[in-house]
C-alpha cells in the first residue's frame, strides 16, 4: 500500500491544512481508517485557484495532441497503481473489488475517450463564414468561431463513484480535455483513494512539463472548502455530483456571486420505470429479475437507480410483485458507502414505512447486531392515487429500495407521467404493440428526462458519444448538458469569434488550410477541406 | 396605417388588460402617440403560458420543414406590412427610415436563416452509437441522441432594435426554430411596432393551422408582467436583451425559482478598442473616422458600441484625438430612443464629466430649447492610471459617447486588458507587425470577450453561422451562448437520448435510414449515410 500523507495538493506542493483532521471510515466496521486527512484552509483554496488562473494562460493554448497525451498518461499512471488503489478504495467504500476493477477500467477509458476527442479536434465546432468584400450595400466580413475553454473549473468528487466520478472522473477528464485547469474537492468518504489518484495526476502534469496549477486537490471534512471554492471570483465553472440538498445549496451560492458562472450539478433522480400491459403479461419474471438487479446494483447507490415502477393492476402485477418479493426476501444485506448515506437511507425508509397507503411488500431485516453501514433491501408498493397525493413518494431514496405503483388505467398513467419532476432517465418495458399504444406516454416522458430506455434498465451508463446523463431539474441544475460521454466536454467551453483576422493570427482550427484536418462548418456546409480561393488569400 | 388596438395577444385572442394604460412616445417631440396600450394582467400571463405549454405537446413534434414554413411565412407577412410597420416604428423610435428598412431586411433574413437551418436539419447534432450485443463482459446498448426543444420560452423585446431584436427578432426566431412556443413581452417604447409584428405572427400561426399558444404577446408599462412571466413554473427558458440592471434583476428572480431555468441575458458591454502603435502612426485618420461612425451609429445605442478606446500616448494620439474632436464638434444632435435612455445618458455623461482626471475633449452641446429625447455626442479622455483607479469608467454609457484612454507602455496596456470585465467584443487596430508584437494582448482578450475584431469596428453584427454575440458576464448572463447567428438556436434546446429504441419508435433524425439526410455522428464519425447492417436490423 502506498503511503498516504493526508495533505491537499496545491499545484505541485502540499497544502498547509488546518488542525481539523478527519479519517475515512471502513463501511463494514464503522471504524476509522488511518491516516489523518487535513482539511484545507481558505488560503489553500485561494492559492489553488490563483495557480489555476495563471496556469490557464498557457494550458488553454495547449494543442489537442498535448492534452490527449496528458489524459493518456494520467490513464496509464492510474493503471500502474491499480492494485493499491483498488485496495484502498475497497477499504474506504466496501465496494466489491470486481466492481472497483470495472470502475478503474471505466475511469481510464473515459480519460482515453476524451483524449481521442481532443486529438481528433472537431469537437470545437469550428465555423467559418467567408467574407465577401464586394457585397452590397455593405461588405461581408470574414467571421470564424470555435469553442474555447472557460478557465479554472471546480469539481466535486462524488461518493458513489470513488474513481469514475471522483478525482480523475468524467468531470475532471472533460474539463481538462477542453483546456481548463481543474481544482478537485475530494469527497471525504474516500480521501485515501482521492490522494492516490490526485498524486497520479500531479506527477503526470509535472513530468509532462505542464504549468503548476493545471490540477489541485483539496481535502475537507465539511463544507467550507467547497463553498470557498465556488465563491472564488477566478473560478469559471463548477461540476458537481451529489445530493439535491447539497447541489441546490451550491447552485444558490453560485447564482448569488457578483459574477455568476455555469454550475453543472447532477443531483437527484428517481428514474421511473413503466411496465406496459403486454410486456407485463409476457415477461413479468424477466423484468422483475432485471429490476431487482438494477435497483440493488451497487447497493442502490446509483444516480440512475430505478426508484419508482408503474404497472397496471391485476393478476400479472401480483405475479410480478411476488417474484420481486422473493428476490428481496432472499437478498443478503447491503453495505452502504458512508455514515451519511446510511442514516439518510434508514430515515427515508422509516418515513416511507409510515406513509399512508404505502405498504412494505418485502424487506430483508437488518442484522440484529449491526456493525458498520449495513442495510437491507425494502420493496414498497402503493396505488396511483396515493402516489399523486404524496409528492414525497417521487423523491429519491439512495439505497436498495424501490416503490411499485399500481395504476388502473392508461389515463391515470398519463396523468402521473405529466405530473413527474425531471429525472435522468425513464424506462419503458413494452412490446412493439405496447410502444405503439403508448406513443403519447413516450412523448410526455421526452419532456421529463434526459434518457429514455426501452426494455432495459437505467443503471449501467454507457460511456459513449451519444450518451446523455442529464435531465430537467432537479435531475440536474442545467438540463441542457450531459456529465457522461464525450458531449460532457461541451459544458466547459464557450464560443469565441474572430472577425477579419489575418490567417497567421488565427488558431490552427480556423486557419484556411485546415492543418488539423477537422470537420468545420464552412458557409453553412460541413467540410474537412482547406478553404478554396473564394475566401481569402 | 393599420389600426392599432393596444391589447395583448393571448394565443388567438385579445388579452383582458388592466386600466393601467400607456402610450408610446415620439422621441422627437416627447409627445405621446395614440392609441392606449393596456398592460396585461397576471391572468393574461398565466393564460399565455398555459396555452404555450399545451401547444408545446404538438409544436415540439413539428417537422423542420413545417417550422421552416412558419418562419418563412412570418417573414413574408412582415415584408407585406413593411410600409406601415416602418412608418409606425419611425414614429415610436425616431430611427431613420433607411435604418428601419435595413432592420426589416435583417429581421426577415434572420427568420429565413433559421428556416434554412431547421429545413436542412443537422442542427440537432444527432449522435448514434450502435450497439454490440456480443460485447464482453456486457453487451453494448444502442444509444442515440439529438437536441430537442425545452418548452415555452419568454422573450423580452429590446428597445434598441424595434424589429430585429424585438417581437419577431433573433430570439423569437431561434426559439420557434428549435420547436419552442414563445411568449414575447413587448418593449413599452415601441408597442405599436410590436402589435403590428405580433399580429403578423399570430395570423400566420392561425393560417398555418398551428395550435393556439405557439405565440403570445404581452404589453406592460412596467415590470410586473415580465416578473410574472419568468416566475411562471411552466416557462422553460428566457431570452432577454437590455440593461445590466434589469438583466441582473431578472437573472436573480430566475435563479430563485423552485425550478431554475436557463436565462440568456445580453446586458452590458463597453466593447474596448485597442489602437496599436504602428496602426496609429499609419492610419490615425481612417481609424478615427471609422470610430466616430461606429460610436455614433444608431445614436450610440448598440450593444456593440465602442465605449473605450486605448491608444499609446504621443504625437499620433494627439492627431487621432484632434480628428475625433472635429468630427464630434461637427456632429448634429442625436435623438435617443426613449425617455429612460435619454435620462440615463444625460446623468451618466454628467457623472463622467465630474470624474477626476477625465476631461471632455469635445462635445456637441444640446440645443438650448430641448424637445424630445435629444442629446449631443461627447468625447472624453483620460490616462491609464485613472482608468485603472476608477472602475466605473469601464461601465457602459448607452448613447453617442466614448472614452479615449492613453497608456504609456505595453505593460500598462496588458495590465488594463487583464483587468477588464467581460464584453461582447474587443477590437484591435494593428498592422501585421503590431499583431505579431501584441500576441499576448490578443490572448488576454480571448478570455474577456465573445468576438475579436481586427481592423474593423464592432457595430454591424453580421448574422451568419459563425457569429458569436455573447461574452463573459456582465456582457451576458451565460457567456457560453450567442444571441445572433444560427448558433443562437442552441440556447433553446437540450439533448435527449434513446437507448435500445426500435427503429419505428425513433424520431426521423435518428432512424437507421437517415430519411432527412442530415449529418450525424455515427460511432464517433460524421456521416450522412444510412446505417450499415452492423448495427441494427
Amino acid at each position: 500500500m502506498a503511503k498516504l500523507l493526508g495533505h491537499s495538493m496545491i499545484g505541485f506542493e502540499s497544502g498547509g491544512g488546518t488542525d481539523d483532521t478527519f479519517r475515512a471510515m471502513n463501511p463494514r466496521s464503522g471504524e476509522p481508517l488511518a491516516p489523518d486527512f487535513f482539511s484545507a484552509t481558505r488560503e489553500d483554496v485561494a492559492r489553488a485557484v490563483e495557480l489555476a488562473h495563471h496556469a490557464f494562460a498557457a494550458y488553454r493554448q495547449t494543442s489537442g495532441r498535448d492534452k490527449g497525451r496528458l489524459l493518456r498518461h494520467i490513464a496509464g499512471r492510474i493503471e500502474s497503481i491499480a492494485s493499491p488503489l483498488i485496495e484502498r478504495a475497497h477499504l474506504e467504500t466496501a465496494l466489491p473489488k470486481v466492481r472497483l476493477e470495472t470502475e478503474t477500467a471505466r475511469t481510464v477509458n473515459q480519460l482515453r475517450l476524451f483524449a481521442g476527442v481532443v486529438e481528433e479536434g472537431s469537437w470545437v465546432m469550428a465555423r467559418i463564414d467567408r467574407g465577401e468584400p464586394a457585397r452590397h450595400p455593405l461588405p461581408k466580413p470574414d467571421i470564424r468561431s470555435m469553442l474555447c475553454p472557460l478557465g479554472p473549473v471546480a469539481i466535486f468528487g462524488a461518493s458513489n463513484f470513488p474513481l469514475a466520478f471522483s478525482v480523475a472522473g468524467g468531470d475532471t477528464a472533460s474539463a481538462l480535455a477542453a483546456g481548463n485547469p481543474v481544482i478537485v474537492k475530494a469527497h471525504p468518504a474516500h480521501p485515501g483513494t482521492s490522494e492516490l489518484v490526485g498524486q497520479a495526476i500531479t506527477d503526470t502534469t509535472r513530468d509532462l512539463g505542464l504549468p503548476e496549477g493545471v490540477f489541485s486537490l483539496l481535502f475537507d471534512r465539511g463544507t467550507q472548502v467547497g463553498i470557498a471554492l465556488v465563491e472564488h471570483p477566478l473560478v469559471r465553472a463548477v461540476g458537481f455530483t451529489g445530493s439535491r440538498k447539497a447541489g441546490r445549496a451550491l447552485l444558490d451560492i453560485v447564482a448569488a456571486r457578483p459574477e455568476p458562472i455555469p454550475f453543472f450539478g447532477e443531483m437527484s433522480s428517481t428514474n421511473p420505470v413503466f411496465v406496459l400491459p403486454e410486456a407485463l403479461r409476457r415477461n413479468a419474471d424477466t423484468i422483475a429479475s432485471g429490476l431487482y438487479a438494477s435497483f440493488t446494483l451497487g447497493a442502490g447507490q446509483f444516480c440512475t437507480k430505478p426508484g419508482i415502477v408503474f404497472l397496471p393492476e391485476g393478476a400479472e402485477a401480483g405475479a410480478f410483485q411476488a417474484r420481486l418479493r422473493s428476490l428481496v426476501e432472499g437478498s443478503k444485506g447491503f453495505t452502504l458507502l458512508s455514515a451519511g448515506i446510511h442514516s439518510s437511507y434508514c430515515s427515508s425508509v422509516a418515513g416511507r414505512r409510515t406513509t399512508n397507503a404505502v405498504t412494505v411488500v418485502a424487506e430483508k431485516p437488518s442484522l440484529a447486531q449491526e456493525t458498520g453501514f449495513e442495510a437491507g433491501a425494502v420493496l414498497f408498493e402503493t396505488d396511483a392515487d396515493s402516489f399523486l397525493n404524496h409528492p414525497d413518494l417521487g423523491a429519491e431514496i439512495f439505497g436498495p429500495s424501490t416503490l411499485l405503483v399500481r395504476h388502473s388505467s392508461r389515463d391515470e398513467l398519463l396523468r402521473i407521467a405529466r405530473n413527474l419532476e425531471g429525472h435522468l432517465t425513464a424506462t419503458i418495458h413494452g412490446t412493439d404493440r405496447d410502444l405503439h399504444d403508448f406513443q403519447d406516454l413516450i412523448s410526455v416522458l421526452e419532456t421529463k428526462v434526459g434518457r429514455l430506455i426501452v426494455n432495459g434498465f437505467p443503471t449501467g451508463v454507457e460511456v459513449c458519444h451519444a450518451m446523455v446523463h442529464g435531465g430537467p431539474y432537479p435531475a440536474t441544475s442545467d438540463g441542457r448538458s450531459s456529465s457522461v460521454g464525450s458531449a460532457a466536454i461541451l459544458r466547459f467551453c464557450r464560443p469565441i469569434c474572430y472577425q477579419e483576422f489575418p490567417n497567421s493570427a488565427l488558431p490552427p482550427e480556423l486557419k484556411d488550410n485546415n492543418p488539423l484536418e477537422i470537420w468545420r462548418m464552412v458557409d453553412g456546409q460541413m467540410s474537412k477541406k482547406p478553404l478554396s480561393q473564394r475566401g481569402r488569400c
